[in-house]
Parts: structure tokens; sequence; C-alpha cells
């Protein structure tokens, strides 16, 4: 049986070597158009199944342009440069004729070198006892995610720290790979909510993340909890920023970074 | 009298709409290329020089793909979708006909909203008492800028913290505005050195900065020191991160983050 995520990221050809097709699926759709990450691992996916790709996902960068409507879109993805040991993609995602959203990614090749990682995860009790939390019922998406907040979830309120720290996996449980890790990068509901202890308009409109992970770490990871935290850091303006880290145990598999519009409720 | 920084970001027009010729700058010459963060710079005066732009910068994406030999290059911009409040550009470097940078940039118009920062600004004595340091003479594009470092400068060593905090401006002093402001998201030594106390081959492979400054806060900054600060999460496998802030006292200018490619010593 077909994973839903899987279904969510499928691709068909079309006549352009470089073009392939894609389609909304309802089970991951926001509150207007899809999930942002399910976009942004579709493109990850897209690559991926290239035969020209070189090594695994190291950067993404998705700038939402426009909402995508439901049904089908195209996905341009072109290597522009490859080196020897990492490769630059430029990506477009259109809809009748229309930019939806643009990206660029990088793959590369994973290599030996010194190693260390300087923050700690987050501290949180085991995932098995922490209680499992939903999104509001109109989320879609959410309801594809075992989320267990350790810290700041979606029915609280914090006047200062817009932390918020979960338990994470697919639902039903789905092997950890790069899509799967990409779409979690965008988990996190809009952390203006959190500080006003309400929803109001707020949409991503530029995420990247940088994978820190290796497919064998990724494979280690198995079908376990995520680990993931997020903070803003400047709210004003219309927008904020995001900052975020997903662990597997002692391992940051991610840190990941966007930008946020948002409209103060009336 | 031209400032030199204005000199190595300037560009002059070419037959085609949508792209703009830079230079590079002697005075603005990394070990290997131009500085990255001049050349993200050209990138945001050229998109700022645009007649169809709309607002100022909000988010910025360099993917540095390969050197940018000395002599001219071309600056392609295309505004790929323009929204009630933003707009989406797109970004490609070029040089003898290939590909040497992609990138994406969002810009839109400041609105009025609820506002906050969550951070503060690393603790640091004022820039008067903090002395001077230089970067290595081969390192050109450093002497552009007075640095005082405050924690990690480059003649240290640190087993455990690759955060660097320094007072920054540029040299001689120039008003702040956001091609100076984009420049000095990349203006960080590499934190592998800081690690080891030594020097080994890395390279900014992709640079994003989010602007949560005004060009209102930025006229207001004028010409004193930026405080700045970086630091890598997770070194391995010929990679690391790194996570920055840039203040103007207790305003949060902007948040930066990029990926760097290093090698070990030999």
């Amino acid at each position: 049986m077909t994973h839903v995520f899987d279904e969510a990221i499928a691709l068909t050809p079309t006549a352009s070597d470089h073009v392939v097709r894609a389609q909304t699926h309802p089970a991951y759709n926001n509150m207007v158009g899809p999930f942002g990450g399910i976009t942004a691992a579709t493109v990850v996916n897209g690559i991926q199944q290239r035969p020209d790709v070189l090594g695994d996902p190291l950067a993404l960068t998705i700038n939402y342009a426009a909402p995508i409507a439901e049904g089908q879109w195209d996905l341009d993805l072109r290597p522009v440069r490859t080196n020897r040991t990492n490769q630059h993609w430029v990506v477009t995602i259109s809809q009748s004729g229309q930019v939806a959203a643009t990206g660029t990614a990088v793959f590369g090749v994973a290599r030996d070198t010194w190693s260390d990682t300087e923050p700690t995860p987050p501290a949180a009790p085991p995932a098995e006892e922490v209680e499992v939390s939903e999104y509001v019922d109109f989320i879609a998406w959410a309801k594809n995610y075992d989320k267990r907040f350790v810290a700041g979830g979606m029915d609280g309120r914090n006047d200062a720290d817009s932390t918020s720290t979960l338990w994470l996996r697919d639902r039903p449980e789905r092997p950890l790979d790069f899509p799967a890790l990409t779409a979690m990068t965008d988990v996190f509901y809009p952390r203006v909510f959190l500080r006003h202890g309400t929803y109001m308009p707020a949409g991503t409109i530029t995420l990247t993340t940088y994978f820190h992970a290796t497919a064998q770490e990724l494979e280690a990871h198995g079908t376990g909890h995520v680990l993931a935290t997020a903070r803003a850091a400047r709210f004003g303006h219309g927008h904020f920023d995001q900052y975020g880290q997903l662990w597997s145990g002692e391992v940051l598999l991610a840190t990941t970074h966007q930008l946020v519009y948002f409209k103060d409720p009336a």
C-alpha cells in the first residue's frame, strides 16, 4: 500500500525532459493551497528522481509566490552547474502558465571530514510520555503527522517566547527520507499564533533548509519520532522569521529558516 | 568622491532590459574570486535600481556555483511574480556563458503591524573600547571593514564554540543601506577556522539573508558600528552551517544563514 505522503509527492513525466507534473493531494491541503512542506518535499523528490542528479540534498530554498490551486502543477528542474562534489539546481513551479513558486537547490556528495555538533537537542521527555495533539480540524495536512508538543503547543499562548518543541513523525509511520525531512521543516504552525494565542492570516513566503543528515543517518533513524524545535527572532512590518532544528537523538538532521507573512487580527 | 563599496557594486546597462553588467573590484577580492558579500550586495543594488521594483528587500538567497573570475559578469534579474505587497525575483549570474551563481529575492512593502524582537543583542563593550583587528593580508575585501571582535577573533581558537561577535562598519565610514547590510551578512570568516585555530580550504555555497530592517531604520543607524554575531550548528561531511544576526543597538536588522564547504587541512 502506498503511503499518503508518497501519493502526495508523486510525479509524472511530461513531453519536456526538465519538467515533471505534480498533483495537489487533498490530504495535504492547508487553509489556502497545499501545505508548503509538501510542495518543498515534491521538489526534492523530483530532483532525486533525475538520472543526472549528483548526491543528496544539501540546501533547498523555496519561495512561495502565490497559492497553488487544487489540481495539477508543473515542476521545472534545471541543473545549471555540476561541480566535482556538488550540483546547483534552479526550480520553477508553475500552474496555468503563471509562476507559483521559485527555488534553488544544492545537492552534493558526502565526504569524510572532521565533524562536530555544537548545540544539544532541546530537553524533552520521551515521545511515549507526551500527549498527542492535533491542529484545528480544517488544517488537513497536519492530520498526517503525529505531533507531541513539549513546549509551545497550538492551544497555548506565550507573551515572550515563540519557541515550539515537539516530537514529530509521519502518520501512519513511514521511514524517514529526504522528502519527508523536507516536509517536516515546515511543520511548525506560525509563531505569531503562539505569541497571541489566536489565529491570524499568515503564510510562509520563503523557506530555506540545510540538510546535515546523510542518507545513512536517515536510514538509521527509521520510523521513530524526530525532535523539532523552532523560534522567531523578530516580528514586525507584516513579517517574522523562524529558525528551527530537527534532531534524531543527538544527530542534528537539518537546520531551517523561513520568513512568514502575517496580518494583525481584525 | 565615490566610496569603494559603491564602485564595487556599480552596474552598467546592456542591450537586454533584464541584464545588467558588473565588474569585479580588486578591493573586494577574496582568496578565490570576489568576496561573496559583495556579489550578494551587487544583486540587491541591481534589483533596487530597477524601475519596476516593489518596496525593499525582505529575503535574498545566493548560491555560489563557481568562482567569478576577475573582470566583467552579467546579472540577469527577472521579476517573476508581483503581488499586492511583495515581489519575487529570480537571479542568474553568468560569466563567459557559464552560470556562476543563482539566486532568488523577495522584495516587499513594509506594513504597520504588531511587532516584537525576542532575542537581545550579544553583550559587548562599546565599539570605541574594543581593539580593531585585521584579517590576514591576502584577504583584500576585509580591509574595507572596521572589525572589532568581542568574541571569536580570527587569531583565536575555540574547541567547543564557534561563535564570533564583532563590531563592524564600512571603512571608510558609509551610511548603512540595504546593499551594505547584505554584504555585512557574509563578513564572518569560516567558523571551521575558529574551531581549529587554522586555515583550511572553505567557501560559502549558499547564503540566505532576511532583512528585518526598514529603510527608515537603516537611515537612523547612519554610519555607526553594527553588532554582528554568528555561530555554526553542525560540521561534518565537508560542510557546516552558520546562523547569524546583525544588530543596530536594540534593533535586529537582519538574520542570516549560510552553508559552507570545507576540506580538512592536509
